[in-house]
């Protein structure tokens, strides 16, 4: 038996994404995939910061500044990071189990994102093998989610062949050491479907079928700050510490060795109470200073919504669960209509404002906070 | 064939303008200009900017101030700019199209405009020339709305029409070199009827067909600072402009020539995400310190709003959807009848405030915000 | 013919006054007095005054002190206003034609309201003559709303029966030169019944059919500060100026001879957009300093907002609307079963609070603002 | 006859405790007791301190901190109040009749309270006589929640019995002279059924049919703070006194002898329109300043409620109304769930905060507060 899922490969026409988790979540409920689609969509708790991540970027209006000059050119979104050149500061949040939306898991995930000039990271629970992600987009700069096990040797395992198959950096997330409760899953008694395995877990000699790193609600293994040193050392690459949320932890990850800053709750999947990512970025971005490049996740549903986080200190903004509805519906041409559709709304939100450049809304961009 | 809708000449029994909205939304529905009606209605992106337009004047409280002394005389609500006198300080933004709600199009607005002793801007896309409007009614006063084309023979001809047929005033916008992203306008794949020209653009030799303004979701050129004085040299006229949305940008206009600051953001209909109007007018009315006019729009639905955006340093207040409201209804006479109900609700306002003259409101009228 | 309406004589078994609100309105609609019901219960324009006069009480929130000793008493709520003893607090605000609600018109009203120890204050346009309010309860106290006519002659007529008749102040407002734009009543196309008439205003010889005070959105004759002192030499008694808002409009009353300030926007009927009348009076509390006393009305539907207002600054509690919700389902009993149940709501707020008298709470009842 | 009412015992799977709130509603309608359900979950007035106890958590953010070292321990939630070790700072309020949800009563519930690790506090108003309390689980610890009557003989025989019985400690409620306006039990006509007698009042030889404590909407004895050291003197236990709601009253109570501040506004039920317990919490704690423990309730629906008022400066947390819920379903087992549950989202609160202990939260813990 197998996972019955899409697999269509088309391009998508988009009004906005909050239209298009609408439509995701109708058509998966449709094809018995509702509790996929909750463990997708939920956050922790009461979703209070599942819902704040999103509804907080109203705490900051744009001021648009339109009298400086005529704008003779069309705006350009490039950047960098760690000298991968990209067409867009828009990139893709690691995330579990790509099958869950589409047969071509990751590899339509990574082909999408390449597409459109931008790149993924490829989470330890990915139902591809990294090498397959890879070969299948040989020239696709892709970061490595890396989820320590308490087996050290599956982590070196993992660290190895993350290198071997040409990750441009490690991801290492610090949420604490627990998983988060996502009552939608507690309530649904949500498992991973067995048809679709963590290939690149269970290509691991000893596998354990009942790893705890793959329990829903079970206690996992958070990195210690001096394991930062040994990554690197192991890999060779830049480390990014994910799941960063104040100006004192940002301080600590670099004195550590972090080559980069991720701000992340997760979009709410965590801890559910805590503040809003886009109220917490200004606080980290004073302590980064710009010793290392920020990456920004959680809540992202816009493209104002980018702008607003460049514009408040953030390098690279990234994003977790709209890729998931491209691939749901259209694979690898899915997945770039996402990212597309976000570069518009970015795009139309600088020249409106009267920016033409990632480097300019960083340093000309005028935000207000609302008193409400 | 020809566009099908109402022509009907009448007085109109308002409420308020909100209840006019709602009116005319159904009855656009009902005659199968749904589209259309959203390409009035509605507002770029999540519509944010829209809403808070209109729900920000609630953070600001008039206190009204009756102990100091008999009034006697009714209020009057005289006022002037660019010495033309008129009866109300509530004047009429450019819009495009007017054939889309009413048979008459401009020919009836700057009627029942000049009949309320108000004065009407005239939108480059205008389904009417020039010379039949002014010709219709050739004692009212208008003001010309210049969009800029990257054909500068196409611009001069606009420009040397509209001060042919007497325009009292240039108004140029600025509002970033792209289109707003209207997501009611791209559901319904929105475009202009062909049965309705803009008529004086169509009057130019060479009109192209596929003009770049008149994609809803183009690319636009934006004008330059530095053409400020171009223009004013050119037609002999004062100058407006626009869209300035920041102290700085009211400074710079000043400098490069303008006669006249217009605070707008096109009632929400270019950049959402950006702060209302009337929450931007104070910064701007300290940073223009009385030295040119204020023209305030977007958001206003009431009397006591024209009220607040004058007692908070506007000297003109102008609309633009509602006019259109009564142009659908009634005609010139329908026009006139939401003027004359924003006149009697902002002197009600007036009179119950203790205040009596439009002069009065600019330095007596106590306002109070409210930390909600 | 006459105008049909309730007759009954009885005692109410109130939860509050919202319910008994709710259950008003829906008693009027069902014996045709829809029109009635609206005009009793409506506001001016979008009725955000009308509202926030109620919500703006939860900006503040009673701290109680429950240790200061033991509460060996039942709380005491006995006051005085122009050494009249009261045995509450609690008034009743001057309001157009009981007889919209009750047969017994303002006869029931001011003998509900002395059996409950208060006092009512009759309005210019009560259904009754004076005479006959007067002499139907003898020994009740009450002040007389005066309201001012540009015919001299009928001023004269009105404050000479009101001295006559034992009136104890005179209460003027001061509302500005013009009526509120009730758009209930707009829509309803409302007038006062014909059957219903002002029996003291037609009692004066020469009473004008179309009297301009009696338009619902007519023009009125305000009052000018010069006269309260005419006024108080023409009836030799009290006047309190009721419509008062700011600090700055006190302390001019008092200077020209105010003998009481009494804050009121009317319930919200006359302008929209103006502060709440709780969130006026620290304002006016300060200004007034206690030189004379100050009579709170507008919003009033707890006992614990009576609280709130006295904390605040206010000497006595007016309402306008719930004594007609009374006097509608219970004749006299019902205006004092109303009057009962705020003091029961405001006693029992008292004890909960750790205070048993009126002017504790006056000094040492503490409130803390919310930051909503 | 008797008292039909739920008798299982058994486990609970709890998704959160609003969930479970409301199944404990349906299922008290559905077996005919929706008017006791309505005395257990109902408030004061209005209902707005009932429903900001719990929303105003909201007013406070968690910023977890996870950069500080790896965690290798699961946390600990052990703590200590008066000596007594408990497993978690989660204990049980004082609240009436337990027999009103389970045929168990206060048997149910100083089980399934031991059981959790937790301790209970008995009310004056058990159904359960304390003998019958105490010998059904003779290790678990307990307090006594004593209302004081005008009858000495009956208040030195109820603290009599709670020595001889084992009580931990006193708390003695003070909530000003009157009983809360529960509007629910008001429109219900609600009394406590005849069936279910408070057997340890009832066993007072001369136990009154009308006693004054028992009637729903009478009037109560307070103490008087000199009572304090009469208590501490009679009983030889420490005295936490309940309902102190400002820092100045927690200074006078300490000043007067009592052993522990108890912070409370029983959940809603007395005083409408005060401040919610979470926001009163900083000024008591800061005006405690560690002298001695505070315990914390009303509000408290979920662990991350409990770890913030932990933040904050609470002790221990008591939860009044949750506990009935889970012996309603479960008897003593459903009490302890409900424990657990609490227990459980805690612990995930302070592991996904990277905080391991009671005292690190204390210590350690940042919350920031919203400007919502």
């Amino acid at each position: 038996m197998s996972y019955s899922i899409n697999s269509a490969e088309k391009k998508l026409s988009i009004i906005n994404l909050f239209d298009l988790e609408e439509k995701f979540q109708k058509s998966m409920q449709q094809s018995n995939h509702e509790k996929e689609a909750d463990f997708i969509l939920g956050g922790a708790g009461s979703e209070y910061t599942l819902r704040h991540n999103i509804s907080d970027f109203d705490d900051w209006e744009i001021v648009p500044s339109v009298m400086h000059g005529l704008c003779e050119d069309d705006g350009v979104t490039t950047t960098k990071i760690f000298d991968i050149d990209l067409k867009t500061p828009i990139i893709v949040s690691p995330s579990a189990a790509h099958g869950l939306v589409h047969k071509s898991a990751e590899l339509g995930t990574i082909k999408g994102t390449f597409n459109a000039g931008s790149l993924m990271t490829v989470s330890t629970f990915s139902n591809e093998l990294l090498k397959d992600i890879h070969e299948s987009s040989p020239n696709a700069p892709w970061f490595y989610q890396f989820s320590m096990d308490q087996n050290e040797k599956l982590s070196d395992f993992l660290l190895h062949e993350a290198v071997t198959q040409g990750a441009k950096a490690i991801v290492v997330g610090v949420f604490g050491a627990s998983f988060g409760r996502r009552e939608r899953d507690i309530r649904n008694n949500f498992d991973f479907d067995p048809d679709l395995p963590f290939r690149q877990l269970a290509a691991f000699p000893d596998y354990p079928k009942n790893l705890d790193i793959l329990k829903v609600n079970g206690r996992t293994r958070d990195i210690s700050p001096k394991e930062i040193a040994v990554i690197k050392k192991k890999t060779g690459l830049p480390v990014l510490i994910k799941g960063i949320q104040t100006g004192e932890d940002a301080i600590r990850a670099i004195e550590f060795g972090a080559d980069g800053i991720w701000i992340s709750n997760t979009g709410g999947r965590q801890l559910d109470g805590i503040r809003s990512t886009i109220n917490a970025l200004p606080e980290i971005a004073k302590a980064v200073n710009k010793r290392v490049p920020i990456v920004f996740d959680s809540g992202i549903r816009r493209g104002q919504q980018v702008f607003k986080a460049l514009a408040l200190g953030a390098d690279l903004i990234a994003i977790g669960r709209a890729p998931l509805y491209g691939l749901h519906f259209g694979g690898h041409k899915g997945v770039t209509s996402v990212l597309a559709q976000l570069q518009v709304e970015l795009l139309n939100t600088m020249l409106l404002s009267g920016i033409t450049t990632i480097d300019e809304i960083k340093q000309n961009a005028r935000l207000v906070r609302t008193n409400r």
